[in-house]
């Protein structure tokens, strides 16, 4: 099983993966988690690309294409196999981030977009997305209070963190027995138990929690 | 106006293009020459995850996308500008060579790859397009007696090779105008004749070849 969290920085994913991976490990189940861009050799050399701050004067084509070059050798070397061990993989942000952010937000072509992810991923997507949903203005307050990295993507404009926000939410409405919309306005104790019971809830042969 | 030279390592694509590009410059035109991958300061660092021997493990579709991510910043940067200043740009390989390799040579679906370079490219293809075409035996046997370095590539069956020649040959006939196909066999001296001769043709307002 093939899981992603989605969501704006400051909604508060990253720190619920270790927590969710734990839990699932108690029940019995091999997960491992990933986290993108990077996570393996080649990956993380073409990370270091996209984070090196020199690299001021990269073009957002230039940009894309790393990120799905990134992606491309993520799936093949760590996701597919642990996918065909029958592992559960637990992805902090993956395609649907290029959909949202390059897509929505930038307004980049999103069938081309669909296609290009298509190639770089062979046609893998998630099983189950966990959304966390934020308000836009309430999440980039967090990313100021938080003590986290103010990035550049953070600077963007109001209008472009709302078409993200209206990208994450059409795709999770166009794709339900995918996608499931979290309140990470919640109290990170109530977000965990709510990620715990969506997956729960896909899991084969699950019934105590159905 | 924007010039790419294509064709098989061991066609002496490399060789020619310093003595074309001085022939040019001293014929009035101001010119530039680029050589893929690479040629900025982020293709480089693309170029350098190519070309790390560490990194065997490399998927064709990551390594295309790397192609692409490289060639993206190469054209914003580089070649638009320079184009944009009336100048000359000469381009050891472009777009074409991943046409060839990927579509013809490895099967990839060539409309996908089209859109994808489209999209890389900004949608630049170039004014003209030298390809200098060899035999399959007889070029790799150059590359085996030359001296440079023998490398991955070069090491793919005949088959390939003879589907990328046959690739190159199809793009040529098909568009051209666009494309002018070369004998590289004859002396190199013969080779630089012939490729001066095919782009004074093509430059505007000169009279004295055509």
């Amino acid at each position: 099983m093939f899981i992603t969290l989605e969501g704006p920085d400051g909604s508060g994913k990253t720190s619920q993966i270790k927590p969710l991976a734990e839990f699932l490990r108690e029940q019995g189940y091999s997960v491992i988690t990933t986290c993108e861009p990077g996570g393996t050799f080649i990956s993380d050399q073409v990370r270091d690309v996209l984070k090196n701050l020199k690299n001021k004067s990269m073009h957002p084509r230039t940009e894309i294409l790393l990120f799905c070059a990134a992606r491309a050798q993520l799936v093949e070397e760590i996701i597919r196999p642990h996918l065909a061990q029958g592992e559960i993989v637990i992805s902090d942000r993956y395609a649907d981030s290029t959909l949202a952010y390059q897509g929505y937000g930038h307004g980049y072509d999103l069938d081309f977009l669909k296609n290009l992810l298509d190639f770089a991923t062979g046609g893998l997507w998630p099983d189950l997305t966990l959304y966390l949903d934020i308000d836009v203005e309430e999440g980039l307050n967090r990313r100021r209070v938080g003590g986290g990295e103010w990035n550049r993507l953070d600077d963007y404009a109001l209008s472009f963190h709302r078409r993200v926000r209206c990208g994450y939410l059409e795709m999770a409405q166009n794709n339900p027995t995918r996608w499931q919309i979290l309140d990470a306005c919640q109290s990170p104790h109530e977000v965990q138990d709510a990620l715990r019971k969506a997956i729960l809830k896909k899991l084969p042969g699950e019934t105590l929690h159905t």
